[in-house]
């Protein structure tokens, strides 16, 4: 690449590209939690990379779509009744035009597999890649701060109230 | 319009205009939120298109804005004390310039009209229209996941502690 | 400045600067979460221009950086013993290119220095202010809702699950 190739890139990740970007990357970070809480695996691994690590503090560390598939298959979903998963408070820092990595809040509340209600209050640190043009995730990293049974409650289907 | 129009218009589309649109989005998303809570009635017709159909799973379907007027004013506010409403993981689509579709998470906590503290979990299906190059919601369709009462909790108001 | 300088600088806030100040603006609402519920003071310092005012409704206002720390280690940190912010719903109008003010909404939850959970509810009503090129908050007003503690609720290390 030569060096004007290399100024224009620059210029064009500091303005309509960054913005462009910093939305795709909201989106990689919204997909997941509507995609696990809805269940949907095809969703749900279209938002990573082939080779994707996802750490998850306390559980376990799945690698790939394979390692993927797993956790939310056997461990994730089994677990857990329902799910609803917000994401708040994103931070993204952009290192080049092809790698950022990423910081937000996540506050999750469902029923166990008991029907118990449960909350759970964490992190998300996250690497993303853009390759061919596309932004996915590499790596997510869950630290997961607290994880908390609620004595007495459990989620109400709306339609029985 | 020419086809030079057309084309300079789909660019616009896909960059600023693009992005500008997708904080509107956002801003009407936001705004449902603060105006329902604040009980703002002028604040949160003004998001809706004036024949825009809300439909709340469970309730009702409200349609326009002799609707919605009367879906917060005897349904809404009359149940809950009051409200707290969260949205996040908002997801949009472009249909061309003028129509879009979103999907988000919605927590809400509040207090029901005898004091007893309730939060609803669920999720928002939105389909906006702009016209007149604002845009406005034209249909909202509620999931409502959970309606949970927090059996023995009672919101109470910071000042009181 | 010159009538054509000024039209070219509102058309710059019109589009790419807006977009861009608006991302600037919600980078310090999310940092200002992560930073207090992180405890880490210079970066929790460093969303505030050096005359900020912070006011939080029926605890006090602290003025300026001396203030500020002494509202995060005096008052804040020592009484929650843990806290997870999440903040939504965030609403920003521009004032010009150097001025603008936001509303959003907060839930926090977290342990009191005792052990026991708590929630609380409010609202962010910011003033930012440009210098030199860098939006900061110049006064924060925090509207407290509701506060409430969890009866028989604790948050627990999700390691000791």
């Amino acid at each position: 690449m030569s060096l004007r190739q290399a100024a224009r890139q620059e210029i064009a990740m500091t303005d309509i590209d960054r913005l462009s970007s910093r939305f795709a990357l909201h989106d990689l970070v919204s997909e997941y939690c509507l995609a696990v809480d809805e269940r949907e695996l095809d969703r749900f691994l279209a938002i990573w990379w082939e080779n994707a690590v996802w750490d998850i503090e306390f559980v376990d560390t799945f690698v790939g779509y394979e390692g993927i598939r797993r956790a939310v298959r056997d461990v994730i979903w089994p677990m857990w009744q329902s799910t609803a998963h917000y994401c708040a408070n994103l931070r993204v820092n952009f290192d080049g035009p092809y790698k950022a990595s990423g910081i937000s809040s996540v506050y999750c509340i469902g029923n166990l597999a008991d029907g118990q209600a449960a909350n759970a209050v964490g992190n998300y640190y996250d690497d993303f890649e853009r390759r061919g043009g596309v932004w996915k995730i590499v790596q997510r990293r869950v630290n997961q701060r607290f994880f908390t049974p609620l004595a007495g409650i459990s989620l109400t289907p709306a339609g029985n109230a």
